[in-house]
């Protein structure tokens, strides 16, 4: 049957002036890197469920994100975070990661868990804390570069509660002091990925709170200084595909994470609440892909698309499959957009006609065509029926309980 | 510059047809009670900061309690959660609590932190649980008797993160069924207070989770089963003062979980996010107070006001005093709304009339009435100075950090 | 294409045991009410753009509707609004209607429109405005009887813009009487479908604010109350396919009226911002149909799904067209869900794999089925294809521009 | 008692170490501008209330803002918008301004009622169109002259209501085109003040959606161009102090309209909803007036304060009365701030304390102190009292209804 159903796929696609070949090209090329905390424990305010099984440390994670590779030949490389990742030799540890296939991602300094940072790590009123904070920052670049990863990917947790807790334009000042010192740091090929966040920790302010503060510091720090898009850090109703969009139209959306939400920083599986939008974020993507500027082409090309979510019900390992399935899935329906069509109806002021020839590409079922490229790079058809039918869940069970949390 | 104060503001009221012999009787007569567990350490997801000083066990939460009635004198009750103000004598806790001054006011059992309800607790799919979960609440109201409280209230973790997780309607009589249960067990001088939350820790959807679904299971279960409002525990904009007016004319407002939000479930100190909202919530409560009907009139007089917040950041004794100040301070400002001037000025639809006669009564400084009547009851006149000057907050230090938490 | 397409769909669904009769059943029964308000001019408060050749009276609004039916085969029904819709003899309307193929649906009392009604209709604080309102409820009572509808669909605008502007409590009481009176007036076979609105036109309280407050109403006046919701009248974030279980489960789920928003109450076409949403809330309506209780299904069977929205830059006919087959696209996808696989995921708590069950359902392309049930049907296999092939379009061009606008 | 009052109101702020001649000189110079459309009819899309007496012409706004002025002092200037403004003499205009004590203010060139805009102004497809478009927004740079205006304040409802209508991206770069070209032709002494609103009356995306946007224009422009924020312009949650902070450190604050919301934009009296916001976003404005770096100093100094309301249900220049009043009322209480003393619990990490001394300002009843200024410049004490005590709303009756509406 599924043979059969490629073949009519085909055949619709074909039809509607779809290069295959071309969209097969572009799935192969797609890459999602998982973080290493996804595979640890993780939960809400009230309760870290512990798993059983669940890595050990460091390594033990890379071990499993191997796994979630091997499946969907997705997710060559694994974010880190630091301290949770900090080991005795990084060498050692990418050493580890590239016999597993893997390469190490992102660098992320946490600066959220020590307990100088309640009030603020690079922008805390104490210039003693903020040197403290800064040096991780530069040590981090320096894993970096020991681990040979090329992205820098920050988030500070850093607000206020109340009015009047911290002179909201000194911290603003402070951050981009200290956002200057880690960018004199980078090699050239090293990006910083400047993340933005509505509320959580802080609730009445919090230093980088949207997309345009962010970019904001990114203009202000020079071309290797991206933003980064958390699908959950954004107000009620927030457009995300616009902001995606505008950023890519100035060249600086430097990458994802990616996760779902309904409420606020939900932070559950990528595309599980309204799979629509993130299809429409692939959609503005692609839209810049076939832009006439070079350097709008490129900007695309090197954005990193990063897993961040919190699987505090769900197994880790099958989570994490289906998190990247999901990204993949609405990929796979966005490259069948055809967006001469859309632009011919646009240009002749059509609305009805323009959204349906959005719609359409999302009304596609793709799984045969993911079956199709899986088996052209001779991987499982179904990679969750094959990572669940092998013995690895039940090996990792013997770690026990209590391994790494955040 | 105190007594010409009080004497201006005793001047200005009367003009204004204030009876402030009332208004004092009123004041005096309010009480807050305070949370056990809001003396120890809390957190949001990302990182729980312990203070020095927290309470190492329920009977030392008691006397941090304590001080803060002693300052105030507003906080007479304090609420306790089971398990984590589990103690092998309840008799002995009581006891401890009354020798303090004070008595155990609503218990609260806690259905979120076993491994067994990660998926829920009465709305669990697995029947073993289900009795688990209900068999706490049964304990609870034992625990009630043997403590002397009268209020039950109960907040549940319940819901799910995706779709098709679980049965929304057969979760939906499965809590009937527990709530039922529960309902039973209660003596005939007994409250249930039913919470609801719009979301977290579920993010797909909570079983109760908006006034309208608590509601309902109040009234399927009788009169004894009331409605608890969370200020907040709402959807973005919900007009929480309609809610509580809705409920007291339906007697079936039991109580409030004070604290403030700007964003989501942020749980600051109440009152300092947008005082104005509490100030029109007690103007509500005052209008329907004066109602002809005895049983509004005695469903007001029976409100449960709670302090429901996570000092996160702030000195936990020192944040309790100032949360219970500021409910003070916003229910004073009430008590000078010139009801029939509102009435007569909404009669002759003169819209800004009337929003002027409840405007002019939260422009009042109550500082010069509050002292006033802190000196007719032997209080301190700056509640919180005192503590300060006080030696506690120095004692206390010696219990070291890692005190309770959540 | 089209035959093998169906071909491969029958197969697929065999395979996971789906009964396509049974589905193909329950599509053809699929009927959608249409609102005769929807054809003429609609806008925003910034401006209402006037298209050539909407309506000039109600007669031409059925004329227009007719041709949604036509080629959708969906629509028998069309949803009136009083005044707008007022003519001299409803005998005359409904024969109209009726040689056009169609029936008149719901009667909607407008009581938003009259100078008396700015501060409110049947809350006013004057008497004899609130009995203008309740005669205009009773009138559309009786114009319900001459037309031949049987359901009463209310939406009331009420509400206040200022604290203190009007007393919440005693208008509370007044729209109870008022219903009262209405529902005393109804015949045995009429229902009463009370919609609440969070906000807007009232700005800070509006007197039917959530399906709690209509769910009471509908309580208190007996079984032929029950609720209407409409999809975009809610607050950020609110779960609605939970609304819609809950009031399944109470048999008080009345109707629907349809529309998309992504931020307030935008009134877009249903299914355009979130399709999945729409999809969730059929998988709810679709789950309670297997109840074992025969009311719960009766009750699900007297669903009343209807469109309001407000197509302020759509060609109107077109904008309709597309409506109804977005509601049946999300209505088909929802038949393939296999509820046993669900059930039993969740009953062995597994959460992803109860998630993926639902929402392999939402992954299949539903045209080929879609199709068939027409080609059965004897309708147009493209409806939006055929309806613009057809010359109805050009000949209405010559009602000129200025038609019927609320 | 008035003077008891006051002289109270001085010994507690000489206590306090504020100085208040200084914040009565300030108090003096604060003038609000009220718009010209303010005083005409308005409402929401479901209904206009017509008023009786509500201006025939721009004369006549002209002559009612004249009357708020009178009684407040506070109004010196007047917004207009373009084409309800227009009038074929702009000098006539500009004297009968002068005449009646006033300037114009602020000219707004109205891109929203054109049937060509419907799919945009300067964003639309068609170049025609925008050339259009452009034009008016250049025909008002010379309308500025005229006047003898120096700020444009440019709001655009351009923005689509589903993907694919639209191509964002060209959109941003016509928006900016289009901009470019004003700014040109823009004399020395201009500014342009970017306005941004998140959604209506575009429901999908809108042009320049956030502050974000906004500010990447004005830094694209150059240093004429500056951000205009409406403070119902915000998704739910939004801090908009964070934001005024964060433009006025960049000298790109350009100035407010003023409104209150609860929901969305719901554009009520400011002050109405919550005041305490208000207070914040002054307490902002009076921090960043104190800094060392002169051209925020000298950015705080040119800020343009404005109304920009819709009142559907009030009397049109009490409501203005009562809207200018209320932003005094909470830029008084923001003057009694001791920033020093804020500052100082800041540093030393005292959280409770520097909310307390941002909030004790709040607190205090500033009616005295507005009084005494009102005396000093020869107001009337109560300015809403002696309008209404005027024969001047009673005069402009004769008007009758179907004045100026939007």
């Amino acid at each position: 049957m599924s043979d059969k159903a490629y073949a009519l796929f085909e055949e619709q696609q074909q039809q509607r002036g779809i290069d295959l070949e071309q969209v097969k090209t572009k799935l192969k090329a797609l890459s999602i890197e998982t973080p290493s905390w996804g595979y640890g424990d993780s939960g809400t305010r009230f309760k870290v469920f512990q798993k059983t099984g669940v890595p050990r440390d460091p390594f033990e994670k890379l071990e499993d994100a191997a796994q979630v590779h091997a499946v969907t030949g997705l997710c060559p490389s694994v974010a880190i975070h630091i301290p949770w990742d900090k080991v005795d030799h990084y060498g050692k540890f990418r050493s580890h990661a590239e016999n597993l296939g893997l390469r190490i991602g992102a660098v992320n300094p946490n600066l959220f868990q020590d307990e100088d940072y309640m009030l603020g790590s690079v922008t805390n009123v104490d210039p003693a804390i903020r040197r403290k904070a800064t040096n991780h920052l530069l040590e981090c670049v320096d894993i970096a570069k020991e681990t040979g990863s090329t992205d820098l990917s920050l988030w500070f947790a850093d607000g206020t509660n109340y009015p009047g807790q911290g002179d909201i334009r000194k911290r603003k000042n402070w951050m981009l002091e200290a956002l200057g010192e880690m960018y004199k740091a980078l090699t050239p090929d090293m990006r910083m990925l400047i993340e933005y966040k509505a509320f959580e920790p802080a609730f009445y302010h919090t230093d980088i709170a949207d997309w345009g503060m962010a970019y904001h510091y990114a203009t202000k720090l020079g071309p290797q200084a991206q933003v980064l898009v958390d699908t959950g850090h954004h107000l009620p109703g927030a457009n995300v595909e616009h902001i995606v969009a505008f950023l890519m139209d100035e060249k600086r959306l430097g990458g994802f994470h990616f996760n779902s939400y309904k409420y606020a920083d939900d932070d559950l599986i990528v595309g599980s609440a309204n799979p629509y939008e993130l299809f429409l974020i692939f959609y503005q993507i692609l839209n810049a892909a076939q832009d006439v500027d070079a350097d709008i082409r490129h900007t695309v090309d090197k954005i990193a698309y990063m897993i961040d979510q919190s699987h505090n019900i769900e197994p880790k390992i099958p989570a994490m499959i289906r998190s990247v399935l999901n990204v993949q899935t609405q990929y796979a329906k966005a490259l069948l957009i055809n967006h001469a069509e859309v632009e011919a109806a646009a240009n002749r002021q059509d609305v009805l006609g323009a959204e349906d020839a959005v719609r359409q590409a999302f009304e596609f079922d793709v799984a045969p065509l993911l079956k199709a490229i899986r088996e052209e790079q001779g991987l499982p058809a179904d990679p969750m029926k094959a990572y669940l039918a092998s013995d690895y869940g039940k090996q990792i069970l013997q770690r026990g309980k209590g391994g790494a949390s955040w």
